[in-house]
């Protein structure tokens, strides 16, 4: 039930590097207005950029569940411990390729295998498309022999709020649920009334309400009433019973107020929650690791959340 | 000596992934002929995506005589032995990222180590910046205690130039050769003159003389005297004392005449030197690595080759 924001005065000189590419995409964006999907999906594949390479870990390509995939393997790690890997980028961009790094720093810390979903993306395939994934390979998961209560679902941005709406959705479908659930940076509110929006729009260099409403448009279309859905937005979940929640943000970015209120959320309903918030950081800020201390400590902070479990 | 045109009848339906990939590069460039260099740069780090992840190969973020590359470590190579990867893309583009899978595959297949160069690139960095790069991490690695004869220069397109060319830098510094070079469809030519520009025009998918013009021109600028400086134009190398050379190509690429003129040039010196030229596939088709049968047998050609050097 612990919230630290926690203060750090003075950010490295190595977590920059976030900042300055989130300004460069920004730049770009507003050069060339008419970028295609598949200009964005190129752009948005840079993701891979700010993480180092986490050493000792092998990676495999692989289907899990008819789902595209990659695996992460820390050399001597427990196989029979998962994490599912939903990746962020509005439902539409990022790749496994964009995050295998920082799953594979997730997996390391944790001593686990990590599975990076290149689930279906919008607007080709809309909500509810990237959950029926997320429960295909869950599903597979559980059909091959690992149990429910070694699987963690993880992911970032969008992909934060997929790593809450899955567990939401293996709930519908009536299966046991994972043992934790860790989301960076979630983007949950699809009604864009976060206070954070506008209190930190001159802090945050890359996310803006107009990018948030065209991924919208591309998720879940015209539908008023989708936007209210709790497997398109989680903070309209009923919480009882959810598996320990562990959620981040940066300070400084205009999605913070969603990690807040869904720790608020999870909290009201007795979820073993935790909130970090890192002052001064950007969007999804553990794309630093290995890069800069801030990442790395937060990853070890939430090692130790998973080993206290 | 050996100069092999395998004659595949049937391509696999796995390769028409290169050949799908680079048409769809092609309709993008011909749609936004406007796009900056870091456009270009996203897009051709989708060069990651025809190559499935070797297994069994971890990776690390480095620095090697003040260059940044990524090492590729196959699980139990001789860490003593290293091949020095230099990446394609015309000068310009391309990344440790888009070649670490390819390099990978490699490394395992030869049971050594990889150092994929992150190397200054044009044209922010024209040529010869590239070669200043290589051979400061070639030195870096004979400073560290590793032998010349355990290094290996490998590159693809214009990074298999930078893999021949390499070694004629490292012969002007005094240097002693390292004991193979490998390229893959080795783009050399900078005055456009190979008859496959026009004769296999129409199969190459991807590689266009207003192409090649355009890195030429961001590579040596408009000095026409460096069109043919052996450093830039291995062709005009002098090749007598040269390491054993391993070329191969797609037959319907425009520029297999570059390797086949190499291959020539070397045997002519009396260098031992290897051809392999796969019909009906496209430029650098060992990007298919761990996807299609095409790729996955030359690497083990070129295995064998080096086996028995």
């Amino acid at each position: 039930m612990k919230s630290s924001e926690n203060k750090t005065a003075i950010l490295s000189k190595e977590s920059d590097y976030l900042k300055e590419i989130y300004q460069v995409w920004s730049n770009r964006m507003t050069a060339n207005p008419n970028m295609t999907i598949e200009d964005l999906r190129s752009l948005f594949d840079e993701w891979e950029k700010p993480t180092f390479e986490p050493e000792d870990v092998t990676y495999k390509t692989d289907q899990v569940g008819g789902v595209d995939c990659l695996w992460a393997y820390p050399v001597g790690c427990d196989k029979t411990k998962v994490l599912i890997y939903t990746h962020g980028g509005g439902f539409a961009v990022g790749s496994a390729a964009s995050h295998r790094k920082l799953a594979g720093h997730m997996a390391k810390a944790l001593g686990v295998s990590a599975v990076v979903l290149d689930y279906r993306r919008a607007p080709e395939n809309p909500f509810p498309a990237q959950l029926e994934d997320a429960a295909a390979v869950y599903q597979a998961l559980l059909a091959s022999g690992i149990k429910a209560k070694d699987i963690g679902t993880i992911g970032d941005s969008a992909g934060g709020n997929l790593a809450v709406a899955s567990v939401l959705k293996f709930r519908e479908l009536g299966l046991e649920l994972p043992g934790y659930v860790i989301a960076f940076s979630p983007w949950l509110d699809m009604e864009l009334t976060g206070s954070t929006l506008e209190s930190n729009a001159d802090t945050d260099v890359f996310i803006t309400v107009p990018l948030l409403q065209g991924m919208i448009g591309m998720f879940i279309g015209d539908d008023s009433t989708k936007v209210r859905d709790p497997l398109a937005n989680p903070l309209h979940a009923d919480f009882n019973g959810f598996p320990p929640l562990y959620i981040n943000a940066g300070g400084a970015e205009v999605l913070l107020d969603d990690a807040r209120r869904l720790h608020a959320r999870a909290v009201d309903a007795g979820v073993q929650a935790t909130l970090s918030v890192v002052d001064g950081m950007q969007h999804v800020f553990p794309f630093l690791a290995g890069r800069a201390p801030e990442a790395n400590e937060e990853i070890q902070r939430i090692a130790a959340w998973y080993r206290a479990l």
